[in-house]
């Protein structure tokens, strides 16, 4: 199953982005808000995976949250899969956790859903529908 | 710059493992020791990158005391280098907090070498030589 992306979660776009951006040779693309979430996001290329900075647009977002806890690092990991809703039905019929029952609109215009981290060792996992 | 593999911090590699396999549908490479690192590692591939699952060897290991500090979870984010030496140089140069200044044997018999996580917004990032 594709990697998507990893997420990392940072304080500015703005001032994280450029940096990375010399470091792996590559250019991030302009700056998304994802409303659902309340983030403000950008993607970096990284072979056919991603990297995603994730910046909180409110303070009490979840990534606002996660900031004021743990400080900025990695947040989540998603894979892309061909149906984000029947992924979850699967994961659900197994007893997992789940964060999102059914999908919702996520960045790139593309439906996501995020299983708990107590179901995949303390990993926020995402998954993303195939484009 | 191609993402390598994502480092997953897990207690046990023969209780984790077989879950993800199940959950992203692939099969994992049987565990490898690291002897420098004092951890043991398996990989499961994810499109043209890896999950890459690390168990301690000894609770003294820098693994052993990520779990004791902050349990289970996302450890460190790889990206492939032609030259992992000139890599690290070329970030020294730019004032760059290292772990590694220079490379070191790693897994699957590549040199790796480690960036401070305060030098990349609080990921650990790994360089690992191309095979």
């Amino acid at each position: 199953m594709q990697a998507d992306h990893i997420g990392i979660a940072v304080r500015s776009i703005a001032t994280t982005l450029p940096h990375w951006e010399r470091t792996l040779g590559v250019v991030g693309s302009p700056p998304e808000e994802v409303p659902t979430q309340k983030v403000r996001v950008a993607f970096l290329a990284a072979g056919d995976t991603h990297i995603e900075f994730l910046e909180p647009m409110t303070p009490d977002s979840a990534v606002g949250k996660f900031l004021d806890a743990r400080g900025e690092g990695m947040h989540h990991l998603a894979f892309a899969v061909p149906n984000v809703d029947l992924k979850l039905a699967e994961l659900a019929k197994e007893g997992a956790r789940l964060i999102d029952k059914v999908s919702r609109p996520g960045a790139r215009g593309r439906r996501v859903g995020f299983v708990h981290p107590s179901a995949m060792d303390g990993v926020l996992v995402e998954f993303v529908q195939t484009p």
